[in-house]
């Protein structure tokens, strides 16, 4: 099954022809009327992992609810619905992601950028750069120190936030300018590990694998991100679409 | 009926209790499936106005389908939203909105931003700097002026595009650091003509005052635009969502 839908992938990047079937983003955004809403007054929300995260956020003040510190991708935009969607409940939503950050990056310097904010729920996206580092020889970690470091970082974080809810999202590639087939195999590892760790840590778990799979049957891969890994305006807010429908479907 | 609502802005300042009504945007964000959309492939979608549209866009390369050129305001958040759910329309979506702009600046470059770009839908957000300006006496057009010039660049508009769709979108206030009850009377005054030229021109027309009075119901003035001219990220969803809300009920 998972060669199945890689195999799609690639096939899509050829130039399958458009399906004839409407694409709805209603169906992919039904969130639920606030009463259903697993946010509660004065909750605090952290978007943390790298550039796709990052996407050119203000690095000086890093405030929380302000579309510079935000920045223009899937974070801001997943932001912008709940503080829409949710105005009388005060919540603070942050954007910590930094560009061409791994795993361990992020635990470098989760101190200030996780355990102080004191969040209540933290969407962790990472995992891209641990594996084309690896591959491009500029970066020596292995998988296992991956998925150790990834544990390790969870963990941390339990330990001294221990209502902390996690929503770990899966990475994901298309085929596009800077990826080829190559990477489907080895990178499948990488994501299989995000799925256990969000098993183990009781998270929600977001499959932005399955997410573009499904949107190249719409369009090429090109249009939902043009090099393969960093997602165009129309590929982010699919990915806030889902981040929020997942957010929003927790009881 | 005016006057109620008017009103209702002003004590919701003063802060009315909030009400126990959940706050859904999905009601607020019916998008009909793509079959219904008005839409069609290759269509040019252009975004005109001042600084609410603007919402520091990038003003050098000013690119289609761009999150540097599109800003960080509703016009971002709208084009996104067609975007991801038209992938298969190849639509170019612009934003011309400059900050500080009145009607009659909108006419010195509407052969450069409006005109050359070719669109099939111009929206257009304007008429609250007529107005501030004049009260400020730092401009001297009246009312007269605004009318005159709005409907002149309408018709000029459609002289040279005959085919195309305007979006007219109701400038709109909030009581806030800017803004007190004073304005309400004359700015209303504003208001009307720009209905008035979206009846005379068969236009899409956007109620953005009533949106804001509606969601002043659930938070205050001051979370949806703390001056009570430019709006929040929340702020702008709301309007991102009410602009896709006509623009996807129109057969």
């Amino acid at each position: 099954m998972k060669l199945t839908r890689r195999n799609f992938i690639s096939k899509s990047s050829f130039g399958l022809p458009l399906l004839p079937i409407t694409f709805s983003w209603n169906s992919n955004l039904s969130l639920k009327k606030e009463k259903h809403s697993p946010l509660k007054e004065g909750d605090v929300i952290l978007f943390q992992g790298d550039s796709i995260t990052d996407s050119n956020r203000e690095k000086t003040k890093e405030l929380p609810n302000d579309s510079f510190s935000l920045g223009s991708g899937y974070a801001f935009m997943g932001a912008s619905q709940l503080l829409f969607s949710n105005p009388n409940k005060k919540l603070k939503i942050y954007n910590r992601g930094i560009s061409g950050n791994k795993v361990f990056q992020l635990d470098e310097r989760w101190e200030k950028d996780c355990v102080n904010l004191k969040p209540d729920f933290v969407s962790i996206l990472i995992g891209v750069n641990d594996y084309w580092h690896k591959r491009d020889k500029v970066y020596d970690g292995t998988i296992d120190v991956f998925e150790k470091d990834y544990r390790g970082l969870l963990n941390k974080t339990k330990e001294q936030l221990p209502l902390v809810k996690f929503i770990i999202c899966e990475p994901f590639i298309l085929m596009g300018s800077k990826v080829d087939k190559s990477w489907i195999g080895p990178f499948a590892e990488y994501q299989k590990i995000t799925k256990k760790l969000a098993d183990e840590f009781n998270s929600l778990w977001v499959p932005f694998q399955e997410t573009f799979n499904h949107a190249v049957e719409f369009a090429p891969p090109s249009y939902w991100a043009p090099d393969g890994v960093h997602p165009s305006i129309a590929g982010n807010q699919l990915m806030a679409n889902k981040w929020l429908k997942i957010i929003n479907s927790k009881e």
